[in-house]
């Protein structure tokens, strides 16, 4: 690891600043839509979705959609009831994430599960889900419904393929590639994407953005599994060493069996059979993943992930959305240092 | 009870031949399309999805939309997908229900999550509901999807509003129509209204099927929860009792506290909140329930909305389709005799 790797450009450490400053007129209009959206006569679903939306995430997809569509200059006001239905998709994806990872804290505040039990947080989930579908069908573009439709079959299938290699010491870099694939990086990808369906350009412009959503999607994933070893429960807003505990094949993981001696390997297969996980035991893991170079490889190829997420701007002239997006960028892959 | 609710006409007893034969062949082509969506590279969703799907359920919804879809003369093919699609939103919806209800049994099998876990049944419902949509998505009418997405938001709403209502005494019969008329009706309405907008005829035909859908729906649900307290494990398919123990107030429940003594009151308040479910507190609530007229009385109203359900094809001229959209109707309110 050099210091070449924690920045990309030479200035100030990179800050998702200048994007929440390009859309935060646009996410007002957001956030009255969600807020709207989540309403129902049945006052469970308000309680336990505000719960979680009012949690202060960072809403790093519906931000997209919208300083994507600032990048191509579209001056319409689709793109907040669109982005709006994106943070629903991940609003039901994380409910419903909690309850099959029996997760407790999540943004610093125990997960809805834990408060209202894990019927409420699927169930909740599902009307979310229903919410978001609604959002595009008022938008009524076929083409948006088909984008996001797809990447919800795409999200699900990887939770399936995730919870599939839980626990399977054979994993592999590729089938994790697949996973953090559908699972974070298909809503990035389609959260970029439709922008460029609303601002009517053409197919080039599509897959541009969705390439620059996707590779950062993977970027954003690839760091968020290493600081789960690398860093405490504060900076993580949930427990460092979940991933650790649940025997989540990650790219950290993967690297530091591969790269190991048989007791390495014995113990990692102790680990992540759930046999090994006391903090001892991840201390000693932590101690392996740095040594191996897995947790600085893993952040390098978040990096090299990045750059394609940068790269795939190339076509659209300077501007101040596009210093944001790529700004954006470089905070998912420096967020570690 | 007097011998003339047991049958609407004075013939041989209803069946759900009819329906089953003017649809077979249709069937045949939903069947394909269920196989083929059901798909997936992850050999997990194809197994569970496989097990519920192929588990003989009745596919009253798919049917419906297929034999309304003959009613109206329709030529085309597009009832197929819009069927699997709508079979599919019901799939996904029993997966989690069972995970919400901890059931252990359905049509005579294990459940998925008893198989393969609660996270397991959780993301496969996911991806079927996220299949959903993409089928409603390639068929390409946003009225259409209008109604689904809308049933969708309900029937989770309805699931919510259900969960809420569970172990509460104080649930009255307003209440639990609205959590049927939810969480059941929503569907069967959808899956019949859909087919007047592929075959372009006019709202009035639109809310006629969709009149028809619900009622049969509430009427379905009505004479479902009689039965799952007049019933035998062998004829459900699922565990006698398992309202009972779950403490659903269902309307079997809410009449015989209304009509019962302090002493009945007390004692569906503990069976309700969980305190007396022993097979003997079974027996006990079944003859509270037959000597305030409870059963019968539920089973009384499923039959004036599966009326209200015939009535509202009385627009359409005789033909062999609605002859068996009526007989449908007469076999769900019949089931139990």
């Amino acid at each position: 690891m050099t210091a070449s790797i924690h920045r990309l450009s030479a200035s100030a450490a990179p800050s998702l600043d200048p994007i929440i400053a390009l859309v935060a007129s646009g996410m007002n209009q957001v956030n009255a839509v969600i807020l709207d959206r989540m309403q129902s006569q049945i006052p469970l679903i308000p309680e336990l979705s505000g719960h979680l939306i009012a949690s202060g995430g960072k809403r790093m997809r519906p931000m997209l959609t919208l300083a994507t569509s600032s990048l191509l200059d579209y001056p319409g006001t689709r793109q907040y009831k669109l982005a709006a239905s994106v943070e629903f998709i991940h609003t039901a994806t994380l409910l419903h994430d909690d309850v099959v990872d029996h997760s407790d804290m999540r943004r610093g505040r125990k997960t809805a599960n834990i408060i209202w039990g894990n019927s409420a947080s699927v169930l909740v989930g599902d009307f979310l889900f229903s919410r978001a579908f609604e959002l595009m069908v008022e938008d009524g573009s076929l083409k948006v419904l088909k984008i996001l439709s797809n990447a919800s079959a795409v999200i699900s299938e990887g939770e399936v393929n995730q919870l599939t290699a839980q626990r399977q010491v054979a994993t592999n870099e590729d089938q994790y590639l697949d996973i953090i694939g559908s699972k974070t990086a298909a809503l990035f990808a389609a959260a970029c994407r439709i922008s460029a369906v609303i601002a009517e350009r053409d197919e080039t412009v599509e897959l541009a953005l969705d390439a620059y959503g996707r590779n950062l999607g993977i970027a954003f994933q690839l760091v968020d599994d290493a600081i789960d070893y690398a860093s405490d429960t504060a900076t993580m807003g949930k427990g460092v060493g979940d991933d650790f505990r649940d025997g989540k094949m990650t790219l950290p993981v993967i690297l530091a069996i591969a790269r190991g001696s048989a007791d390495d390997r014995r113990f990692w297969t102790d680990a992540m059979e759930g046999r090994r996980v006391s903090d001892a035991d991840l201390a000693y893991a932590q101690t392996l993943l740095v040594q191996t170079g897995a947790i600085a490889d893993t952040f390098e190829k978040a990096r090299l992930y990045g750059r394609r997420a940068i790269d795939a701007l190339g076509m659209f002239p300077p501007s101040k959305a596009k210093a944001a997006l790529v700004e954006a960028v470089e905070f998912a892959i420096a967020r570690a240092y």
